[in-house]
Formats: structure tokens, C-alpha cells, sequence
């Protein structure tokens, strides 16, 4: 079959080989996350926002949510404002409005490099790699793997190369070559060395995440005061849906409010399964469960910095499988964007796909759930790059495919693009050129063309013969071989030698102190 | 390699041919041209929008457009409010907006079968086929052929089998295996038998465009009094640019005007080739020489069903090639759809990439054009199915794999999906799972699983291991698995023998005749 041959030629042939060496180094765009310049998309009216908040208002003012952290309930019971009935917490729409108003309207986060400083709120929009698969894939391997430490490294790798990823989330893969008790030390060693970006701790269990804050002051050079002073990190929770907080998670989330990090609630609201079938009612679910945890973070510490995320879409019905950028996925994202800015807090979506590889599907799927976390007015967009099949896999060529796309959402923000003076309607290179020859020669093109106009550096725009000529290589054997220059030519981000061994020697002591249980 | 094995496993084995005959009947949505419920994106400040529309008013009032067609001059001397110099046209502002306004802000296309009607206008949107390239690819051929009949009918045997293809266009391939004379006469015979949708008739001379005019009506079975009381089909003319309008196009068009057909206009201005290297520049002297056209169809036809169209994209300025679906073709697009609100004038997008093959680059630029397109209120989205190398190829495989994407744009469009009721809200069905179980079971569920979410016909949602042992399949093999089985089942649309035999007598008369010529 033709399409045999094709994979036969990509496989090598002179022509591959010098399409493969001219992607050894990509022309990509500089660090400088966007803003945002474009209105929501609101399908909701203000009747509909107000809906969608009545529903979540009653969630916590009549069912509750589930607490199932004493420290939290007990947090609950001592501030006042709730009501307590076990582990079940109720709360006044009174109370939490006053209490999420507490949380700042934008914050910042300074990683080790405060050069690579984001803001969450506003209409910044920062994008971060995929995070949590215990599964990874590659066109070498060819086959859904367990993830190691190696595949873990690389795509911090790819997080720290790419300047459109601008923060590094959780592990990009689970790393299960190392034991789980030692695995969170050796993996944010690995990312505070190989990247210089904002990083995130796992609220699974105290010690790790008195770890992972501690190695994060330590890569930033900071006193514990100066690490307190503004988050320096961040991490995300999940609610248990429905109507659930767990113990470690919140357990986390108390610690990390009282060291004035960031704090990312998500509730994972699958319609039909862990939530209504119908998308406002998933959203309300999702809105109920995020803003208890923020009242909580207000509760532990008023200005807690918060986001709240939107994990919400939709299942297959025939086989109760998540499904991600869909039709139902982009609305609930855009109505979850209208309610973070009617509580007037910061937003975190995703990127996102049901696809098993990264083709065509992938593509769609992924793209859809992008352009919904940036329509939504997202602030965060988690996963941005990388992920297949759900999370279940991490993916390099999917990575640098992704961040093809995540560089023309970068690139439709730049106003100069819709600029209307007069040197953009060039009424004169319209006269001058008139009815013949064309614009290529003239001045006002010459003065332009090197940076009219976005440069991709995965797409392929050559003829089709020409392409042929070179291989005729489809875009995720390109992505494939980009991965490889890319990792071949890796350079981690300096770093003071004493704080490298500085942080050796913690990792060093916390493992020959047994690192953290494993008893959850 | 892995990749290769995959590809082997994908050629055949028990479980690869499962998965075919799985798709051997797809489930898709039913005819329902959307209306599109969102906002439009506009990047256009009011001022912005000025500054574009006073760039288009000078080139029409200062530079003129050359009109290549001594009729249309004599129309536009015959009218006054131009000013003639040979072939250079020019008209002030307020003669162009008196003109434009006399065009509909809304009209219907009715074709043979009345149920197939679709509205050019307000929150309409339209999807038509991929039209016009010479050339074909699929994954059975393994490589870019030259166009025939038998491609060109089973490219319209698609655009008639998906509801989510509103329109038929252009030929979806260019048939070169019938001669250019008799070319119009073979391949409107096939789509006015095999589609029962609207079609539209090319700007290439008198008797291409008389003929199909005539074939249209005697498939409706209409007299010519019936025929030209509304629009029963369209034609779409392109400027030469820059600033050129030329014989052929014109003569076509004045012809459809007079006969109260659909008229299409749509400058292909590349910017940095022939437009300025500023997309508002390109997007005022697109404007310019579409409003001139939509002016002389007003001068023929007072109320002239006219519609003005984009195709404003960037060229690759390294190699001077077209790029599309690029961030600056975005938002062109949506300029375009900001001036085209303030002309009141219907408009016009396309579905198109610059990719070679069904790859991930060509969803991403495709799907990045159509969303453009939906986010600029546009009406009618050309090339929205099968468009492959900047219009060069057609392609089944992208033919269905941009259905998969058109049906989920018009799933997008549903406002179920946002509806914000009591029932949706879902506080009963909340409360009713609480903090436990899931929502599979309960009758909140159970009354809407079956509709509330989107079903995609070509995305494979099940999980790696599931797909894997259903052959691996990507999604472009999928496609054409898809694509075969669709042509095996096709049934024609039904025809009243009488109207076929008056078909087939007037194709022989016609090419008896001779039919066209072919001079130019």
C-alpha cells in the first residue's frame, strides 16, 4: 500500500536525512506569555450566570460538601460561618462571598528564575505541560510504556526548550522506576536542575509537600521568609466528586496556604458520571465543590492566593469513557470562564484530548479544548502540551505538536496583527503597486516581511512535490525527529553550584530518612 | 520501526477488519444548517473598523479598479456615479454605500429539492465542499494524481451523504480526463444527479455559464419565470488582484444577476504578494474589489442577491508560498466579518491548509480557518471539506475527517448545551446521588443520556489497549475506511426520470454543439 511505502521512504533515504537535520534547530518564539486580547465567548446571559450561581449556592447552603480532613472541619467550626454536622460542611452564600473575596483578583508566581515570573488573573495566559500520566508513548517505541524516570526527564526537557511553556505542572510522566516513597525528591530535583520555570508540589501527603517547598526555597536561594512573601509555587487539587474533599489534598492545601503559596482547586466533574448529565448543572457541581476549598484557603489565611479550575466534560455514553474537546468540553470551560470572573477569581482549563497517538483526532481534540481554556478567559491551561488518551499517556511528539499550536494562539494575541493606522492600511504601497506586479519588492513590504507574519517551526509549507522530495514525512514523524534534536541539544538553565549541592544534600537526607509513606 | 509495524497491522488481520465494518454505517447528525449563537469575535475596535473601510473608500474613489470587461465599463458609464478612464473605475463613497445597500442583508438558495434551502445570511452558517483542485490524493493511491470523473462524482457522493455539507460548490476536483469543453456539461449531469443540493455554476464564459444556468432550472423542474423569481443557485467570482476585475468573471456575473442568481465575490489577496504585507491593508483592498462587483450587481439588478467573501491570507515569505489557516488568516477572517456587518453584506469564509496530506498540521490549519470563519459570522464556509496544499489537492480522507470536525461545530451551536433551566441545573439529581455513587443510574440521567452529548462518527474514544486490539488505527486510515464505505452504499438522491432524460438530451444537444470554447 502506498501509505507502506511512505513509511518505508520516511524511514531514511538522503532526502529524510536533510529534512530530518534542517529541524535540528527550530526558529521558535521568545519567552513572553499573552495576554489576552480578545472578549469571552459568553454563551451564558446574566440570568444564566446567576442560575448556574444559585445552583451552587444551594449546594453548599442545603446538601454540603464532604470534608473528610479533621483539621479542615475543625478550620470550619472555629472560624464560625458553617455548619458542621459530622464531616458534612455547610455554608451561607453571605459567607461565601465575603470569604472568596478575600482571595486576590491576580497574583504572581517567581520560580527560581524571576525572569520566568507569571501572572494568574487578569488577561494573562499562561501554558503548562501535561502532567500525571502513569503511561508514555513514542514513535520508537511505538506502544504505550510505564512511564521512568529517563521519559520523565526529557519532557522536562521539552518544558523548559519551549519558550510557550511557561509553567511545569506536575510530573509530565509518572516516573515508576522510582520507589513512590523517594519519587518526589528525585523528580523535583530533576526539575528544579533541568528547568528554571514555576513549579508545582502533589498534595499527597505532608511530607511531600513540605519536601517539595523545601527544595523550591532552597533552588530560589530564599530565607523562609522571603519564600513566604509571595508565592514562589503552586499546587493544584481535585475534589473527590461528587461532593467530596479528601483527606491528603486538603491536607496539602492547609499547609500550602500557610506558607503563602498558590493554590489550585480543580474538581474533576465528568457529566453523567461524577456529575449532572447537563452541562450547567456539572458546572454548578464543580463551581460548589472549587469554592469551599478557596473559603477554606481564605479561612487559613485571608488573601490566600486561589484559581479556580474547571475540569468538566463529558463521558461516552456507551461506554462511560471520558471524552475531552468536545462540543460539551468548550462550552463548559467558556460558562466556567463567566462564573471565575462573576466571583472574580482567577481561572485554570486545559489542554486536552481522548486520542490514543498523536494524529489527526488528537489534533482536533486537543485544539478545540485550547481554544475553548482561551476563549473561557483561562489564566492557567494545565496540560497543554503533551497529553493523550485522557492523561493515561505522556507523549513527546504530541508535546511538540501541541506547542506548534500553543505558538499561533501566541501569535494571534499580538495586536499588531488587527494594527489600523496608516502604515498597516498602506494606502500608498496600494497605489504605488496599482493594478500591476505585485508587493513582494516594494518598500513597505522589505521594511516588514522578516516579522509580518508567524513562522512555524512543525509545519511543513512546502509544495507537494517539493515535500515528497524530502520524505514525504507526515507531521508526527516531524514532531518525532524535533523531540530528538531537541533533546540531543539540551542545555539545562545555570545554576549555582552550591545551591545544586545544597539541594543534593536534602534529596540525600531525605531518602536515608525513608522519604515519605506510602500507606495511601 | 514501531511506526512501520503499526502501519502492517493497520493493512489488515480480524481485528483491523472489525474495526472497518465498524464504520461501515456511520451515525451522523441530521440536515440542520446551524445558526450561530455566539457573539462574534471582533478585534476591531469601532475606530479600527473606520480606518479599514476608509482605506477600501480611497482605493475606490483615488486609485479605481480596472474593469477587464467593456460591458461592465458601459453598465457603470450607462449608470453615472463612476468616473471612467479606459478601463480604470472609479466611484465615491457615497455611490458605493447608496449601491451596497441596495443588497439584501439576507437571501435563500432554493435548489431541486426545496428542502435542501439554505438562507446567505444574518446568524446562518453554510458548509460547502472543498472546489476547484486539479489535482487528488488518498491513501489507497499513496501519492498526488491528476483529477477525473470517477474522483470528482465519489468527492460528490460525499458532499451529498454528509447532512453537515450544506452546499455544493465548485467541482471538488477538476475531471481532466473530460475535455474543458464539455467539462461544465459531464460534471453538472453528475451533481445534479447524484447531490439534491445547492450547486453553483463557474465564471468561465457564455455558454458555461448560460448552460448550467439552464441544467439548475430543468433539475427543479422549473419555467424561467420560476427560475429567476429567487436564487436557485449561485456562482462565486475572484478579482484579479491586485485591483483588477477580469472578461470572463465579469460576464458570468452579469449574466447571474440578471437572471436573480447568488453572487459571490472573493478577492484572493495574499498578503505581502498581491495585497500589503498588513492584513488590514490586504483587508481594505479586499474590500475594495469586492464592493466594486457587488456595485455593478446592483447597477444590472437593483437588489441583487450578492455576498462578500475573504480569502485574505499570509504567504510563507521565505518562499512566497500561500499559507492558511495561520494566526493572520484568523483574524483577517474576523476583520473581514466586522466590515462585512457594517456593509450589511452576507460574507463568505473558507475550510483550507497548506498541508500536503490528512495530517495533524492540516487539522490544526483547518480547523483554525474554520473556527475563523464561525467566529467572523460568516454564512457561507467554502472548501470546508477535503481541501488539502493550499487548494491543489483533494482529498476524501480530509473530506470526512473535516465532517468529523463540521458536526461538531454544529453540535457547538446547540443551545442545549448551555441551556441554564431547573432541569439542567440538576439540584434534585444532585442531591439525590449526594456525596456517594455516581450519576450512570439515576432517571435525571437515564431520561437524556441517549441526546446529551455529541456522538463523533470518525473519533475513536476507546481506550489504548481497546484500540490497539482493534488494529492501531489513525485516524486518517479510519477516514478512509470511511470514506470507502460511504461511496460502497451511496444511493443517489431520487429524480423524477422525466427531468433526468431532459437532463441527458440537453448534455447531448450541448456537446453535439461543440459546447464551449476553450480559448482561454
Amino acid at each position: 500500500m502506498a501509505e507502506e511505502k511512505q513509511r518505508r521512504r520516511r524511514g531514511g533515504g538522503r532526502a529524510g536525512n536533510a529534512e530530518r537535520r534542517g529541524t535540528a534547530v527550530i526558529d521558535q518564539m521568545p519567552w513572553n506569555p499573552p495576554v489576552n486580547i480578545d472578549r469571552p465567548t459568553e454563551p451564558l446571559t446574566e440570568e444564566g450566570v446567576l442560575a448556574i450561581h444559585e445552583g451552587a449556592m444551594r449546594i453548599l447552603e442545603e446538601i454540603g460538601i464532604e470534608i473528610l480532613n479533621p483539621e479542615a472541619v475543625e478550620l470550619f467550626r472555629a472560624h464560625g460561618g458553617s455548619t458542621i454536622n459530622g464531616e458534612n460542611v455547610r455554608m451561607g452564600r453571605d459567607y461565601v462571598m465575603e470569604m472568596v473575596a478575600q482571595a486576590p483578583e491576580s497574583w504572581t508566581i517567581t520560580p527560581r528564575n524571576p525572569e520566568r515570573t507569571i501572572t494568574i488573573g487578569g488577561k494573562h495566559l499562561n501554558f503548562g505541560n501535561v502532567s500525571s500520566p502513569p503511561s508514555y508513548w513514542d514513535m520508537e517505541i511505538g506502544r504505550k510504556v510505564t512511564g521512568t524516570r529517563e521519559m520523565c526527564a526529557n519532557l522536562l526537557k521539552l518544558s523548559q526548550f519551549f519558550n510557550c511553556i511557561h509553567f511545569v505542572g506536575g510530573y509530565p510522566v509518572e516516573p515508576q522506576d522510582i520507589h513512590a516513597s523517594v519519587r518526589h525528591l528525585d523528580v523535583l530535583y530533576d526539575k528544579l536542575t533541568l528547568t528554571d520555570k514555576v513549579a508545582h508540589a502533589y498534595c499527597l501527603g505532608k511530607e511531600r509537600v513540605e519536601d517539595v517547598m523545601e527544595m523550591v526555597r532552597i533552588a530560589g536561594g530564599h530565607s523562609d521568609a522571603e519564600f513566604e512573601a509571595d508565592p514562589k509555587m503552586y499546587s493544584n487539587i481535585n475534589s473527590t466528586s461528587p461532593l467530596k474533599h479528601d483527606y491528603p489534598m486538603l491536607d496539602g492545601w492547609i499547609r500550602l496556604a500557610r506558607r503563602n503559596q498558590g493554590l489550585v482547586v480543580t474538581p474533576f466533574t465528568l457529566a453523567g458520571a461524577m456529575a449532572p448529565v447537563t452541562m450547567s448543572g456539572a458546572v454548578a457541581q464543580s463551581l460548589a465543590e472549587g469554592l469551599i476549598a478557596i473559603v477554606l484557603a481564605q479561612i487559613v489565611r485571608p488573601g490566600a492566593c486561589c484559581a479556580i479550575g474547571t475540569f468538566t466534560s463529558n463521558v461516552d455514553m456507551k461506554s462511560g469513557a471520558p471524552a475531552f474537546g468536545t462540543p460539551e468540553y468548550m462550552r463548559a470551560t467558556q460558562m466556567t470562564g463567566q462564573l471565575a470572573r462573576f466571583y472574580k477569581l482567577p481561572m485554570r482549563a486545559s489542554g486536552v484530548c481522548a486520542a490514543n497517538v498523536p494524529d489527526a483526532q488528537a489534533t482536533w481534540e486537543t485544539s478545540n479544548s485550547l481554544w475553548s481554556a482561551v476563549q473561557a478567559g483561562a489564566n492557567m491551561v494545565y496540560h497543554a502540551a503533551g497529553w493523550l488518551e485522557g492523561g493515561l499517556i505522556a507523549s513527546p511528539e504530541k508535546f511538540v505538536m501541541d506547542c506548534e499550536i500553543l505558538q499561533q494562539i501566541q501569535r494571534y494575541m499580538d495586536p499588531s496583527l488587527t494594527a489600523t493606522g496608516p502604515d498597516e492600511i498602506a494606502f500608498d504601497a496600494i497605489q504605488e503597486v496599482g493594478d500591476q506586479g505585485h508587493f513582494f519588492g516594494i518598500q513597505h513590504t522589505q521594511d516588514r516581511y522578516t516579522t509580518a507574519f508567524y513562522q512555524p517551526f512543525l509545519s511543513d509549507w512546502r509544495n507537494y512535490e517539493a515535500w515528497e522530495a524530502a520524505g514525504a514525512v507526515w507531521t508526527a514523524q516531524r514532531a518525532h525527529q524535533t523531540y530528538k534534536d531537541i533533546i540531543a541539544s539540551f542545555e539545562a538553565p545555570p545554576m549555582d553550584e552550591g545551591i545544586r549541592e545544597e539541594l543534593a544534600a536534602f534529596v540525600e537526607r531525605r531518602k536515608s530518612e525513608g522519604g515519605a509513606p506510602t500507606d495511601f
